[in-house]
C-alpha cells in the first residue's frame, strides 16, 4: 500500500518582473538577464504574501480539488527549505493563517531544496505504515528576500511561491517506488543563510553581522562543479535500487536549480528534452517550491498516464543529492 | 516490524550556573529561584558550544554505545525546535561538523519543542515500511541565547543540551504502539521567535525591529491554562487509540515545559510520581531536547523492563499536544 495524488494546486505571487525590468535594476546591458539567465520573468511576494499566506492559499486549493474537507486531512506536512519565523514551525503557521475550527497534526520536513521529495518519503512510509491515511504536503517559499541584487548570477536565480499536494491511500498504488538521499558534508558552507538561527544570533554578534548573514550566499560555480560531478552516478544508483534505468522513466521533475545547472545535467545525462519539466524562465528557482510547483505542471499540462514512472531529482543547499520515483 | 533502541547519550555544556547565581544576576531576593521556578542549576552553552557541536558530540556517544559505524546509519534526522541557522537544515550542519568521510541521507523534521516525538513517528513508520533498518535521531537546542534576561519565569526556564538515539528495526517490537499529534491555531502566537525567516526579515524591516524579533516571546500563564485544559481529554484519546489508559503506562516521559506545568500534569492526571521522570531542576525546558534527555535518563538510569510501555506526552509551540506511547 502506498499513496495516489488526489489533488495538487499552486499559488504564485501577482507581482512579476520582466526580464528587461530585471536588467535595468541590476544595471546590465539590455538583453542579458535572457540570454545570460535564462529569465523571461520572475514571480516576487508582496509585503502580504507571506509563506504562511501563500502556503495557506496553495493548501486551499488542493483541498478543493480534491473535494475534500480539513476534517479528511490526517496529517499536515510543511516541506520548506526557508523558515517563515526561528519557531514555531511553518506547519504551524500556514495552520494559524488557514482558520481552521479544528486541530490538525502538524510537522516541517526540512532538507532544503529537497524538502518536497523528503516529505514525500515521509508520506510514503506514513502512509504505507497504515497509520495515515491523507497527508497534504505544502511547499511555500518567499526566496527573493534573502537575495541581494549584488551579483546578477544569484539575482536571477531566486523567485517566489507555493504548491500543495493531497496523498492519499491506494492499496494498488507504489507511491514513491524508490528514493535515495545523499548529504556530502564537503559543501555544507556552498550555499547558506548563516543568520536566523542560533548560531549567530544578536546575543552574541554586532547587528552588522546578523544583518550581513540573513542572505543567501552561494559559491555558484563550486556548487555547479560538485553536482555535476555527483550527478550521474548518484541517479544510476537510486533508478539502480528500484532495477530501473532511465530508459524507463516517462518524465523528469528536476529541481530548478539554475538555467547552466538544467541544461548540463540534460546534456550530461542525454535526456530527451520532451521528458524533462524545465519552467526556469518563468519560475527561477523556488528552493523547495520548485519541485513541487514543477511536478505540478507536469500533472495539470503534459499528457501523463497511470503507471507511468516519474523521476523527481535535485540538489540541495547542504549539500544533498535527492531522488524519488513516483509510480503515477 | 518496528524498532527497538540501540543507544542513546546526551551532551551537557560544561557550564552551569546555580539558582543561587540566578538569583543575583535576575536580581532577585536570595531563594527565590529555587523556591518558586524549582531551579537547582542550568546548564548554559559556550560560544565554542553552538547546536551543531552539541549535536555532533551526543551523536557520536551514541553510535560508540551502540559499536556501530557510520555506514550503519541509513538516515540521520536532526529533530530540533530552533534552527542553528535559516539554511542548510541542522542534520546537514551536524554532518559536516562530524567530518564523516562518506555521505549519508539526512533531513529535518520539527514541530518545536515535540520535534524528537514527531522524528520518533516518522522514523516508526520508515522502519515498518521496509525502507530504512537503522536511523539516528538527533535533538540539539541553545535556548538560553534566545532569552532576555527580564522576566524571570522566561530566565529561569530554557537551558541547552543535545541527545541522540540509534533506532533499529526489529521484527517483534511494536516501536512507537501510537500515537497522536494536535495544533491548536489559536495559540500560535502564545510561543514565538517571530524573527530568523522571511516574515521578518531585514530587507524590509530596521534592524531593531529584527534584533527584537530574535527573541523568545512567551504568554506563560495562557499557555499553561491551555495545555491544561486540553491535555486530559488529549490523553485519553492517544491512548485510547490502542486500548490503552494510564494504568497501563509504565514510566511517563513529559516535556519538561515548566515547573508548575509538571506539577499540574501529576496534580491533574492522578500520576504516580515515581512513573514521572522530572528533571526540571536540574535540566530546565530544553525545547526538543527535553524529551529525549529525559527519555535517555529513564533508560540509563531507572529500572526498565523490556515489554513495559513508557508514555511521552508535552506541548509544543505551534500550540502542538503530542502523545506517542514507546514499547520496551
Amino acid at each position: 500500500m502506498s499513496f495516489v495524488i488526489r489533488s495538487s494546486a499552486c499559488y504564485l505571487p501577482q507581482g512579476k518582473v520582466s526580464a528587461e525590468e530585471l536588467d535595468q535594476r541590476l544595471s546590465l546591458e539590455p538583453g542579458t538577464c535572457r540570454r545570460r539567465y535564462g529569465v523571461d520573468y520572475r514571480h516576487y511576494a508582496s509585503p502580504s504574501e507571506t509563506a504562511l499566506f501563500m502556503g495557506a492559499e496553495a493548501a486551499r486549493a488542493a483541498l478543493d480539488r480534491a473535494e475534500l474537507q480539513w476534517a479528511d486531512i490526517d496529517l499536515l506536512v510543511c516541506a520548506s527549505g526557508t523558515p517563515h519565523q526561528a519557531l514555531p514551525y511553518n506547519a504551524a503557521g500556514i495552520l494559524a493563517e488557514l482558520q481552521i475550527a479544528e486541530p490538525l497534526a502538524t510537522m516541517d520536513v526540512n532538507a532544503s531544496c529537497l524538502s518536497f521529495l523528503a516529505a514525500l518519503e515521509f508520506s510514503h512510509c506514513a502512509i504505507a505504515s497504515g497509520r495515515y491515511r491523507r497527508v497534504m504536503i505544502v511547499s511555500s517559499e518567499v526566496a527573493k528576500i534573502g537575495v541581494q541584487d549584488v551579483k546578477p548570477e544569484t539575482a536571477t536565480l531566486f523567485a517566489d511561491g507555493a504548491a500543495a499536494f493531497v496523498l492519499e491511500a491506494s492499496k494498488n498504488s507504489a507511491g514513491l517506488l524508490t528514493s535515495l538521499f545523499q548529504t556530502y558534508p564537503e559543501g555544507y558552507s556552498l550555499c547558506q543563510i548563516r543568520a536566523g538561527g542560533s548560531g549567530l544570533h544578536p546575543t552574541r554578534n554586532p547587528m552588522e553581522a546578523v544583518a550581513e548573514g540573513s542572505y543567501f550566499e552561494m559559491h555558484g560555480k563550486a556548487l555547479y562543479k560538485m553536482v555535476s560531478k555527483l550527478a550521474p552516478d548518484f541517479i544510476r544508483h537510486g533508478l539502480g535500487k528500484a532495477q530501473l534505468t532511465l530508459s524507463d522513466i516517462a518524465h523528469i521533475v528536476p529541481h530548478q536549480a539554475s538555467h547552466a545547472g538544467l541544461a548540463h545535467l540534460v546534456h550530461r545525462l542525454g535526456l530527451d528534452n520532451d521528458k524533462v519539466v524545465n519552467l526556469f524562465a518563468t519560475m527561477g528557482n523556488q528552493v523547495a517550491a520548485s519541485l513541487p510547483i514543477a511536478l505540478d505542471h507536469l500533472l495539470r499540462n503534459k499528457r501523463v498516464a497511470r503507471g507511468e514512472q516519474v523521476m523527481l531529482f535535485g540538489s540541495a543547499a547542504g549539500l544533498s543529492l535527492g531522488l524519488g520515483v513516483l509510480s503515477l
